[in-house]
């Protein structure tokens, strides 16, 4: 090693010891004769003291230093209490400069806004950054955490492969010519499903992996085209023991990262009540605002709108006062997420009923409003009415968006939860069914011999962890008979053709002896971004993508040569191997 | 969980417990009235006793069980010593069976020879059976292991992304249409060289990955496709420093895997000794048989075909009593390798020589050249004339040949070596240089200033590990000033602006402040087929690939639809993202 200590443990202790430290200039101040260097590395900062001379002079912002130096006890007065190396500082014998910095595209050490373009461009500086940085080793240390726990529970961590062929998950596969079976691609995989099914037919009974997902969707906020997820299979097991290992993961992540306890076991709440209550299947329960539900009140109303197979409503505290504007906003909101609008009473300070609505209601409806939604004079209350889920839906964005207006919402509580009993299937819209899960998603026990027969209101075996509104994890028992299997693909319309060409390798496997089996599998980028208070998973990714798929750093993606279009037989006829002749190979 | 106890932990002390099983008929032994079973679980396996009845009748092979019964301690005689639950079975009061079984494709438990396609096609089965299981047990093992060693030396655990850009190492790149910007691509990693470099600049000092890497290249006997490698990084360090982390971490694995305790330090030998003594630069160090260099002894040598560059020879104890027809195999082994043949004397037993070159060599030659080459009457003596390079492979390679035919190799021992001090560079056959390692490689500290004068000499500040003939890792101080990089691109004859299109964004990192750096990647797959004394990686892969890249489980690679093809944008323009109106898509 180039250094003998590393700078950010160097204590008062350390005092008159010579040391050889190499690291990055953080921050350099000049003081009548002297120059005051932060050298920033992996271990923190420590500041050192240099005459100033010819070479001081050249040295600017993230030149990479090797300095040998005395550690001496800082002048009174002149600690600095803020950080570790505070009550020493270094002072310089010898600076040999390792590597010069360029004038650097944006400051480091600045709390200015700078554009993700640039951060993602130049990321070897943005990583730098010690939040950044912090993000990244939290990722680290939580991983290790990862490996900790499932070593304790006897799990085998198994790699599947990356270049497999297209699973049914929903999403689009990204796809990868084969250069030796010319017209032939590989997908690569959206998850291991198959695969840790596979291992259980194989009789592995205890898999996970740190798994790479590729998921070719179309880039929404917070979507990257590559993610990882803790991936968990198991054998001979019911619900109640995945549930505990999720539950011992996930309390083993947040004691260590963070130092905090989290409550287990975690409370459980079916799917129709979380959709009753907060209009969402992963619902924010660090604050109140539930939704009370109006079919019944409003069964006689007047009201055309509130003549609906479903009527709800959520208070907003304090709401009544909002300005006209403020109210339209609300309307502008409601129609950006696909809504009509958004009706809403403002109840006065004398309790009578303000706003458009109010006026259409019976003289009953109006008397007991307020008491039936829990509305004090001064609250605004919002309404959705129509299909039942997705009026929930938006009664539920509703409450979110009055909890992050009004600051409800505390930040410094978590809330774990599993939603269970979701339903297996759910309407396509076009007089079908698809899966709410995944097809392979086994029933309830309770309705494992009646689930096809009234598809509409089988319940499945699946869960959801659910942390502070996002949900983290997600898993099901599977479906190991082959009969059962059949019945759900009838269900859901796929034709024995459809499903062999699709998964028959699956259905073969199951021919042999399979066992009971479930998992779950963790949205890994999400639960770091959580355990580092980052707004993105884009700040706990070495090197994510932007928006478009694309990454400024290394200018991915990239068009190709006509070599390596023909080489990889892009334009292969895939029955004979040969290149269409008609093909115009874009370069 | 459905079963209370694991199958194989069932011992004496349990004896009149009640216990539930799960897992599979791995045998069933018929014995009047009573059936025994093997029932095989991932703890190991116990029999189960079952009463002769309906049910009994119907279990074969591979059925999948739930077993109620109670333990009792065998009838004297009868216990088993090679099974760990030998002294105990399970008196079977209840089975269901969990799911049933096909018959088999292809027999579980017996020894014979089953086709690999077969094997892999069924994958599922192929890894019930306990050797098959236990190397992929072995690689989880050997896994946690690793982030044990990473960990306690402070490495931070970062995944670097697989949809990246080309990467110049050699092989060819698997590519990836980007639907979202038509007619680019995006290539898979041939390793994450270049991000673990950039993560040095970033600051991070300790990077390590368990990362799969892809190169399209032609399959030979034991090349995938995709393939793990233990990914190392660090700053601030000198050669000994990654070669210590390399030793701990191998030394670690051996001890945990097989109880082995490597010798450290290993021993480290130059590149050109490895070759002048063994003709390999991953020298088998189990047996002896060095080769000797003749060049200086035949200087004079009237027979033409020694009067060349290089000349050496290796012994084959006993090899004078070879058949005609034996001596013949050997000139095909050597032509199958590319030679034109394999020179050879016969040491006779009076200590004359025979053989077609004898006649051709001088008197003093043949009255010398046995003891310069320390054969003794009976042996043969091979020999290679011509390039150095060449003639030394040839002979290292007839040297391993005659160690595997005459049993020489000592089967039970390990041999680790590092070799080091290889060339930087080496003639590309058409009067340029390539890269030995890759560009990125520095040079010895000694060559710093004159490798780019004098490329046939210059070394590699390079290591790579060796265990029993195979290179297990590899790795190198990387060049971290710009100036360097552009000394050995001019070597290579790569121009500024190749430079600049390939890996412009690495050597625009390289001027802010990059620190001196290197590592290091051992070849996963490699080293867990030597724990488990596979005969090939695919043994130790879950879900490997044939040799032209198929996966007969999922049948991947596939054609691609005619939607697909348009959807992921393959035809289309980079410039435009518009479909090329000529180009026919393969369906």
């Amino acid at each position: 090693m180039i250094r003998t200590h590393d700078a950010g443990a160097l204590r008062a202790e350390h005092a008159d010891e010579t040391v050889v430290l190499a690291g990055w200039v953080a921050r350099r101040r000049d003081h009548g004769g002297v120059v005051f260097l932060d050298l920033r590395e992996a271990s923190g900062v420590v500041q050192v003291v240099v005459r100033e001379d010819d070479l001081a002079h050249d040295l600017r912002a993230e030149y990479c230093l090797k300095v040998t130096g005395k550690v001496r006890i800082r002048p009174e007065g002149n600690e600095n209490p803020e950080i570790a190396t505070g009550a020493v500082e270094v002072v310089a014998d010898e600076i040999e400069v390792l590597s010069e910095a360029a004038p650097l595209p944006f400051p480091l050490d600045g709390s200015q806004e700078i554009s993700e373009e640039a951060r993602l461009r130049y990321r070897y500086l943005d990583i730098r950054r010690p939040e950044r940085a912090g993000a990244l080793r939290t990722r680290s240390t939580a991983t290790y955490a990862v490996h900790d726990v499932m070593r304790e529970h006897g799990f085998v961590n198994i790699e599947t492969p990356n270049l497999t062929r297209s699973t049914p998950e929903g999403a689009r596969d990204f796809l990868v010519p084969v250069r030796l079976q010319p017209g032939h691609w590989y997908a690569l995989p959206q998850s291991p499903q198959l695969f840790k099914q596979l291992l259980m037919v194989g009789g592995m009974e205890r898999y996970y992996q740190i798994a790479r997902c590729f998921r070719d969707e179309d880039f929404r906020a917070d979507r990257q085209p590559e993610f990882t997820q803790i991936d968990i299979e198991m054998s001979f097991v019911d619900q109640d023991d995945v549930i505990q290992v999720g539950e011992e993961l996930v309390a083993r992540l947040w004691s260590e990262v963070l130092g905090y306890e989290v409550p287990l076991p975690l409370p459980r709440m079916p799917y129709f009540e979380a959709m009753d209550r907060f209009g969402s299947d992963k619902p924010d329960l660090r604050f109140g605002q539930e939704l009370t539900e109006l079919t019944e009140y409003f069964a006689e109303t007047p009201f055309r709108v509130f003549q609906a197979p479903y009527v709800g409503g959520v208070v907003m505290p304090g709401g009544a006062t909002q300005t006209r504007k403020e109210l339209d906003g609300w309307q502008d909101w409601a129609k950006a997420r696909g809504a009509k609008g958004l009706a809403y009473v403002l109840v006065q300070e004398d309790g009578t009923l303000g706003g458009p609505v109010a006026k259409n209601l019976a003289e009953e409806e109006r008397a007991g409003l307020v008491g039936v939604v829990g509305a004090k004079p001064g609250d605004a209350v919002f309404f959705a009415a129509g299909e039942r889920k997705a009026s929930q839906e938006l009664l539920g964005a509703a409450r979110l968006e009055i909890g992050r207006r009004l600051g409800l919402i505390d930040e410094s509580q978590w809330s774990f939860l599993w939603i269970v009993d979701a339903p297996m299937f759910e309407e396509d819209g076009e007089g079908g069914w698809t899966s709410v899960h995944h097809p392979f998603t086994g029933p309830k026990p309770e309705w494992a011999d009646t689930f096809h027969t009234d598809p509409g209101n089988a319940l499945a075996y699946a869960y959801d962890m659910v942390c502070n509104g996002s949900e983290i994890g997600g898993g099901s028992i599977r479906i190991h008979r082959g009969e059962v299997q059949q019945r759900v693909f009838d269900v859901l319309g796929i034709s024995k053709a459809e499903a062999e060409s699709k998964f028959g390798f699956l259905l073969e496997a199951f021919k042999f002896g399979p066992p009971p089996h479930g998992g779950i599998a963790f949205g890994w980028d999400r639960i770091i971004a959580l355990l580092t208070e980052s707004e993105s998973i884009r700040d706990v990714i070495a090197f994510p993508k932007t928006a478009s798929g694309g990454d400024p750093l290394t200018g991915a993606p990239t068009p190709i040569t006509v070599f390596q279009r023909r080489e990889a037989g892009i334009d292969a006829d895939p029955e004979t191997g040969k290149e269409k002749a008609e093909a115009e190979p874009a370069e």
